[in-house]
């Protein structure tokens, strides 16, 4: 099986794809448009992209997507972002005259870089295994980089530090994306799920919002996520993301939503998935791919 | 008076922070934290920070740092972002082998780049006015950069093609900063004002983000945004960001957020300001500043 991911091999989503389907091979794509189209096209099996950070907010153009393809969200993953700084073997710390990342990145280390490199330049990249990429094929010597932890074993570069990053709270949330399937085909395991829609309000019909999230709350049905969206250049209308607690083949999360094209505009179910495992490199256990 | 703002001179940061305060002086920062100090260091008596893009979402570091900060939101403004392509004078479409611009506009203006630079290399910059400051000083010719038009009169060079994104709904909501007064003497206008909160609820209390609305929803408060953001590690805590419309010097506003306080844990007001302008370069007359 293959699982499209966007980015260069040893990026983070390569490494979601990985964590979620370890049997499969995992595809990058130039954009995440790309990925899409090769779920949407029976080129790969799977896609995984990222939705929201934990730091960066919502990733809303992947909502746009989500929206325009016929496609399902099927699985979640909360990978926790680490940093570590690399080197080609040979390379110590202080023979570090430049470190190359993502700027996000190079911002999320700035403490680090403040105490242990303060004599190096810190270079913005495209991106934070492209960084790795780039100092693996540097013709001079002194360059490092701050990129994930597995960029270095693609890459032959050596770990001179991890964890590096000062925000401790660095999570992304992955979607993995697959061809619709029946809704009443899904199967009733005993995992927890969760529903994952969209949908827009009529303008101007006060309280929409509160009415919408009341066919949910009367039914004592919770959520894990609401977000709003204004439509720019239409002022008051809005679109919201939510993810509720429960899968659409139960029956009460069928009737809220039911219930809930009463008063929508428009209302789209980007899927239905078991709830998602938070994964961290630092607490699994050595041999684990990751 | 001074206005800091985040990034290279020429960014669209700074084009916010002229627009809001015209008589001003910006002054670029290295970082938002930057920002935040200079403002309540009372080195400058405004700060600019974006907030939310209609494309990539909320900035979450930015609302982290307004958390953080004894600081009041006095003022919002949403930009439309416009690309330019530009180069230096003499350069034409024809002689471009490379193209600069942050990875997000590069993105952007594919459609564009496809068509009519298919012979040129995307280079992916730092950001976007930080490409045209590498354009004007390339030693080579045959660069361009993608980036915000003002920027072309910045570092000298000519407007080769506008408004060459793909995306037409590309805004950037912008907020302004400045050290908290006293709630009893905002100035009660005629503008609208909206009012942003942030607020925590106590984990496991059932439809306790219904219970959270309502205290708008009864009071006929009209509700501008609403985000929720997990706290990851603290599975079921959440952080929410809501604008409501009004101004704290109201008193059913002032009511709702005395009986919000009743069931958040935490909860904050960043401010009231008057709902900002939608500014769009295209649509303003000539010899406006941007």
């Amino acid at each position: 099986m293959k699982v499209a991911f966007q980015g260069e091999p040893g990026a983070f989503s390569e490494q979601a794809a990985r964590i979620m389907y370890p049997e499969a091979a995992p595809e990058p794509c130039a954009s995440m448009q790309v990925v899409f189209e090769s779920v949407t096209g029976h080129v790969t099996a799977r896609g995984v992209i990222p939705i929201e950070n934990s730091l960066f907010g919502s990733v809303h153009i992947n909502y746009d997507l989500l929206r325009m393809h016929n496609i399902q969200i099927t699985g979640e993953l909360m990978l926790r972002i680490r940093h570590c700084l690399m080197a080609r073997p040979g390379t110590e710390i202080q023979d570090i005259v430049r470190v190359l990342s993502h700027p996000q990145a190079l911002g999320q280390c700035q403490d680090y870089l403040r105490r242990h490199l303060s004599h190096a330049e810190p270079v913005p990249a495209y991106d934070t295994a492209g960084a790795a990429k780039l100092v693996a094929r540097a013709s001079e010597s002194g360059a490092a980089a701050i990129a994930p932890r597995h960029a270095a074993k693609k890459y032959g570069l050596r770990i001179l530090a991890e964890g590096i990053e000062s925000h401790a709270q660095n999570y992304t949330r992955f979607l993995a994306l697959a061809l619709p399937i029946k809704a009443a085909t899904l199967p009733p395991d005993d995992r927890a799920y969760k529903t994952s829609i969209a949908f827009a309000l009529r303008s101007n019909v006060p309280g929409a919002l509160f009415k919408s999230l009341a066919v949910f709350a009367l039914r004592e049905l919770d959520l894990h996520k609401i977000e709003s969206r204004p439509l720019v250049g239409s002022p008051g209308k809005y679109l919201f993301y939510l993810d509720v607690a429960g899968s659409r083949a139960e029956p009460t999360v069928q009737r809220a939503l039911g219930h809930l094209e009463e008063i929508a505009a428009e209302l789209r179910v980007l899927g239905s998935y078991p709830v998602g495992r938070v994964w961290d490199d630092e607490v699994r256990p050595e041999g684990a791919w990751a």
